[in-house]
């Protein structure tokens, strides 16, 4: 059974394409972690707690020169928003986020921020337009202020491939902080891929009436991380389904399955108003403020996640 | 062989989930049609010439409560510069085009231009980034004059079924203009799809180790665009093919078989630099003027088109 799986997994990173800017990369998550993990100097005990927020879908190509692809819907609205209050709450972010997707500070901008938000005033000069006003100047401020402050990483990826390669590059970058650092796993994952070896250089052509795809399972990495990659790190992964009835159990067999801490258990059309989180052996209904108008269901999440990572750090103290 | 098509185009559209916003879309579409079609009064000598433009890929979703579908890779950036060209030439362009892709005049800015080109000077304002000034100021005066000057409307899809059904009510509606309506086809629409009523309702479960995906033919429907929904039209598609080998063929292949008046042909990698364009009984290579430093195929296409068209025009006169 282990080695299978061992086997599945050098198979998928064996057969994936290498990834391009691997080095620049890799320098940018070093920096980045050294920077945050040793702001006084080296002091450990006040080394700020750094996170992994993955957000968005992965691609999976059909085609080697890719032109086709199955796709995993994602918004990205979940990692953006958790990632602003991570921030709030004193952590340093690694975005790892679908090109494309929502962005941090950016939720309350419309569909294409650039083309609505502003208008030409005349031949010279441009206006952010008086709706959207307050909205960018926030955006704007909130993201640079962020990025420039050295507290938010972005590192954007497109397929199955590049994600799994960078969530491995990072995890092993991060083991280093033990405890202190935290995975949280909103992408939207493919479960199924084609290898790349198995895959038509040339794009599929149509004329046959029918075309049939096989795909094999993606192997199931949550596990490696939690055992080799970064041992000592918490872990919050999600479970999206859009059947209610078979959630739960599917979150707790995540819980147990994968090893990890905490497992966020959404359904697809209520999933801006609740989530169940699953941890141990509790299970808490977490709802955004009704009372609120603007109020989103990542602001107690994050605040329950950041209280379960301490006592997590305490404990492994000890 | 003509009823087989017949019954695969209803089963097609019967099967489709039904348009969002038909009516909205509707009327934009009228409203647009007539007032280009008569500016001065209903004088049709004058009428402007309409295009609608195709652009990005399309999406086919695998599920109906839909986590997972199949997408056709396209930036959308050649429906975006010829857009600009077509403009310039005097059309008024209906730009039917994939959510999330290139937007007319907004091609020379960075990929996520919200976040790139502007910066937070103090917590009140914020300003233009020096490098980006004078793209940002085009890009949004540009967009702006045309769609405010009622020259351009554009319509967002994201799937094929929103996508055939959006085309076919333009196709409806442009028929009146008779030769004076152009189609410029340069979405990327997929070629197999999953009939809605056979699609998963939940999100297909992972587990077996692997999964079977039947696709069936979409429906070409670019020959009743021809015959039936805009008789008149002047129609140009593209054919994309990652093997040059078989590219020529295939466009020749498409010529004849969908009645199109122009295939442009164009190969994924070399296809910013030549596209090979198939009328009639010739085939004329395009390529950008390499003289130039920031020059693209698109201009030279669009000129060509251009001309083609009031050839066209002329001979539908006589």
């Amino acid at each position: 059974m282990e080695s299978t799986r061992n086997e599945e997994i050098s198979s998928f990173f064996d057969s994936a394409p290498p990834l391009k800017n691997r080095d620049n990369i890799k320098h940018k998550l070093n920096e980045f972690i050294r920077l945050n993990s040793s702001p006084n100097g080296g002091d450990e005990e006040k080394a700020r707690r750094i996170v992994c927020v993955t957000s968005g879908g992965t691609t999976v190509p059909l085609e080697q020169r890719c032109v086709r692809y199955i796709d995993n819907f994602s918004s990205g609205h979940r990692g953006a928003a958790s990632t602003e209050y991570l921030l709030k709450a004193g952590y340093a972010v690694i975005f790892l986020y679908r090109r494309g997707t929502f962005q941090p500070f950016c939720r309350s901008l419309p569909d294409d921020p650039f083309l609505e938000c502003f208008e030409s005033i005349d031949p010279k000069n441009i206006q952010v337009r008086q709706q959207h006003s307050e909205a960018v100047k926030l955006a704007i401020r909130d993201h640079h202020t962020a990025v420039a402050g050295g507290l938010l990483l972005k590192l954007p990826f497109t397929t199955i491939f590049e994600y799994l390669q960078m969530l491995q590059m990072t995890a092993l970058s991060l083991s280093s902080l033990g405890p202190h650092a935290m995975f949280y796993l909103a992408a939207a994952v493919s479960d199924f891929y084609v290898p790349w070896k198995s895959m038509a250089e040339h794009k599929i052509q149509s004329g046959s009436g029918h075309l049939d795809i096989r795909l094999v399972q993606v192997p199931k990495l949550l596990s490696v991380l939690r055992k080799e990659w970064a041992p000592m790190a918490f872990c919050i992964s999600f479970k999206l389904e859009t059947d209610s009835r078979i959630l739960q159990e599917k979150a707790e067999m995540a819980l147990r399955k994968y090893g990890m801490h905490v497992v966020v258990a959404n359904e697809l059309l209520t999933r801006k108003e609740e989530v169940f989180v699953v941890t141990g052996n509790l299970k808490i209904t977490v709802h955004r403020d009704k009372t609120q108008v603007d109020s989103d269901v990542e602001n107690p999440l994050i605040e329950l996640l950041v209280n379960r990572h301490s006592v997590y750090m305490k404990e492994s103290d000890t």
